[in-house]
């Protein structure tokens, strides 16, 4: 008789596990850590890098930096004195939470509060895998159009908070933003929606804000 | 005694096979097919919107439009009165021979000489299956960022033409266009670079001149 193994919901149902111990492990070091996942090329480095300058004397803010190749962005958070690595996926297009936990536990000194997972640059695969942050947080940036919503879902279905980057570009390119809007909450109705420009400073304030308050909140649950 | 089925080797040797067969069969039916990548929002669409109604009088372009979900790409090449259909991919992040051919199977009336096979809004999967394509063509769109070369190397490997899109945007990001061709030659030197604005029609004329001259070579091949 031929044996079947359901290699697929074996995986997934112990990266859930994982996942939710990894929380767990988290929450007693005191590490709040935030999934932020996009396109490529949204903007998730630079608006991390201003969140990082920003909230310099509230919090210590680490990067864990996921990438197929290269480690040009993990460079650019280290220039600004931040606690980061670069973690390479041999070709995967998506972290789980093993993963993860490699990743938090090479953050060397870890004086980091606050950590962001940059995801790999891609809209539908890391929206499948829990990789056991406390939050997850989105990026569509303008110039990939509103219709981004119809086209990814799940990614909308699953994020806890949507940064639209690069508002300044708006004159540019025909983003029609109550649209954007209207489709990811018909999607996600809990969902915050930050429109930003990192660049101009634009919206910066109220993604700030949410952060910082999330954090407490988590810390005092 | 533990069976270790190496699936992934398996699919792709198969997969490598149909592309082969598919490839042969769509020169014998005289379709030329591309296989245009990109993230995201890079334009895709719009640039085929574009290259079909400019080379209306010439050729006879159809589209094959890959997507998690929706149909709202497919409509768009339908309203231009070219031949359309719409792929849903259950959740893959990739297209391969046998959804190709069944894409191609599925286009009503094939009148189209050229078809492209609008893949997968993702820089990482759909690079890794040969979808039985007679060319691969990238789209890189300039809000991306000129980093992109060294983040995702492998699409770039795999394609014949990159073409690098909205380039009306240039005053609005700190893009060096020398620095993205220099880093897409260093992975593939024989590769043709179009950068081009879809709105204003900047460069249309080299990259429809490139295809008319590949489709011509093929079938004279």
């Amino acid at each position: 008789m031929m044996k079947v193994i359901e290699l697929k919901r074996t995986v997934t149902d112990s990266n859930d596990r994982d996942a939710a111990q990894l929380r767990a492990n988290l929450k007693r070091r005191g590490i709040f850590l935030l999934n932020l996942m996009s396109a490529p090329g949204s903007g998730k480095t630079t608006l991390l890098s201003r969140t990082i300058r920003d909230l310099a004397e509230k919090v210590n803010i680490g990067v864990m930096e996921a990438d197929i190749a290269s480690s040009v962005d993990a460079a650019k958070i280290h220039a600004l004195g931040a606690e980061s690595i670069q973690m390479h996926t041999d070709g995967m297009c998506h972290v789980d939470a093993g993963m993860t936990r490699a990743g938090i536990d090479a953050l060397a000194a870890l004086r980091s509060e606050i950590v962001f997972l940059e995801n790999i640059g891609n809209l539908i695969c890391p929206a499948e895998f829990d990789t056991g942050a406390h939050k997850n947080v989105m990026i569509l940036s303008l110039p990939e159009g509103d219709d981004k919503p119809l086209k990814y879902p799940l990614m909308f279905q699953k994020s806890d908070a949507l940064l639209i980057t690069k508002m300044d570009a708006a004159p540019y390119f025909d983003f029609d933003l109550d649209a954007a809007v209207r489709r990811v909450k018909a999607l996600n109705p809990s969902i915050r929606i930050f429109p930003v420009s990192a660049k101009t400073g634009l919206g910066m304030d109220a993604w700030e804000s949410w952060l910082l308050a999330q954090w407490e909140e988590w810390k005092h649950a």
